[in-house]
Formats: C-alpha cells, structure tokens, sequence
C-alpha cells in the first residue's frame, strides 16, 4: 500500500491550510486508483498533521511506502534542510516502511507548461475559475 | 506584442529570486513564440523588479497587453489584494496597456497532475533531475 504525504508550509491562516487538504481529497479522488492508496497533507510548521503525524497516520493505514513531497516553490532552507530532516527521523522511526522524499513542486519541468495555460486563460477571458 | 509578466512574493535569499527569474528565462526559450513575445519576473516585495517595474518595462519592451501571474501556491492577502491593488494602480498608469490579472498558480487544476508526476518519479528513483 503506497502514500503520498503532500507537505506544505503551514499557516495560520486555516484557509490556506484547507487549499492544500482540499487539493490531497481532489488528489485521491483523481489519481488516488492509479499509483497512490492514500493522499493526505502534511505541514512543517503551524497546522496539523506535523510530517511526523502524517507519516505515522498513513502507517497506520497499513502504507508500507510513503512518499513524501515538498509543496514549495523555492528550495529554501525548509526544502533543503528541514523536511529532508523530518524524513530521516521518521525514516529511524519507522524501519519498516518505505519513506521517500520525492522532488518540490517548483522543480517540476512542468510548471512552466502550467504557467502558460494559466496565463493564456486569464488573457482569453480574465476568468478566475477554481 | 503581448508580455508574460510572473509576479514572486520575493525574498531575501537570492537564490530563490533567482529560480523564478531562470523559470522565466526558460518560459521564454520553451513558450515565449507561440504566445508571448516577452517573459518576466516581477517580485512583490523584498527583489526588484516590483510589479511596477515590471509592467513598465514591458511596456518598454513595446507591449500592448501584459498578463500578470501570481506565483503563488495560496489565496492569501498577497493573491486577494496586494498584487489586484498593484494591477489597478499599473492599468491607471498605463491606460493604453491592456493589463489582465491571470489565476495564482496554486489554482491551477494542473497542479494535482504534476504532483502525482513528480511523486512518482521520486518514487521509482528517488531523483532530483532538473
């Protein structure tokens, strides 16, 4: 059984928390069949579940593979220091299960294809949809 | 002549500022004949070009419609007021200049698609390609 823990920053702002849960549900409900069992958010700092958390519920959902994947932009120090660190400590703590640390989204070579389909819809009609 | 400006919260790391200008660059090489003749980082805050800036220069550049899209996961103050507050005050200064404001980059239906592509990826081999 194979997770994906989608890690945001966290904000106080709960809806900027909700976007990001609200994108793990349209997530499991799209591609959940396909390659992932699970799909839930996890946050580094000020909302719940920590990473900790959310690797151990998807443990506890019998994941034996979790993949965790940064939702940042930039590869700032919590990028590059401190989700790689929650991940080696949930790693020691969870010796049988298979936690990996995938890419963060603004690495994607598919975000410029993505900013392009954005910008052409706002030009053709201004919409706002979504 | 049509100009793609990418509006960054910026920061003061560099390097961050840095990775949306090179996304932009690239935009340009990969995108910029078939839709846009221009592509641009334009930073809220904390870099330069600001959004101002930004506009101007592609104005400069002889743009007569210049799209503006926030690279932002969140529709937090920055999204729902800042950058709107930004574009009204650029279309008032440029009132020959079609200015649209194009959806954040986090409302993308798109998004969830390159989620699970770059959490497969680092799933079958842990890579870090780009």
């Amino acid at each position: 059984m194979k997770a994906l823990l989608v890690v945001a920053h966290g904000s106080r702002r709960m809806a900027s928390n909700d976007e990001v849960i609200k994108l793990c549900e349209r997530l499991q409900e799209e591609k959940g069949e396909e390659e992932f069992d699970v799909v839930m958010a996890g946050f580094l700092e000020l909302a719940q579940p920590s990473i900790p958390e959310g690797i151990d519920e998807c443990v506890r959902l019998g994941a034996e593979e979790v993949v965790v994947l940064p939702y940042f932009l930039s590869a700032g120090r919590h990028v590059s220091e401190d989700i790689p660190a929650e991940v080696e400590k949930a790693r020691a703590a969870n010796p049988h299960v298979s936690i990996q640390l995938a890419p963060y989204l603004g690495s994607a070579p598919g975000v410029s294809r993505l900013l392009v389909e954005l910008a052409e819809g706002g030009e053709r009609n201004g919409h706002s949809t979504e």
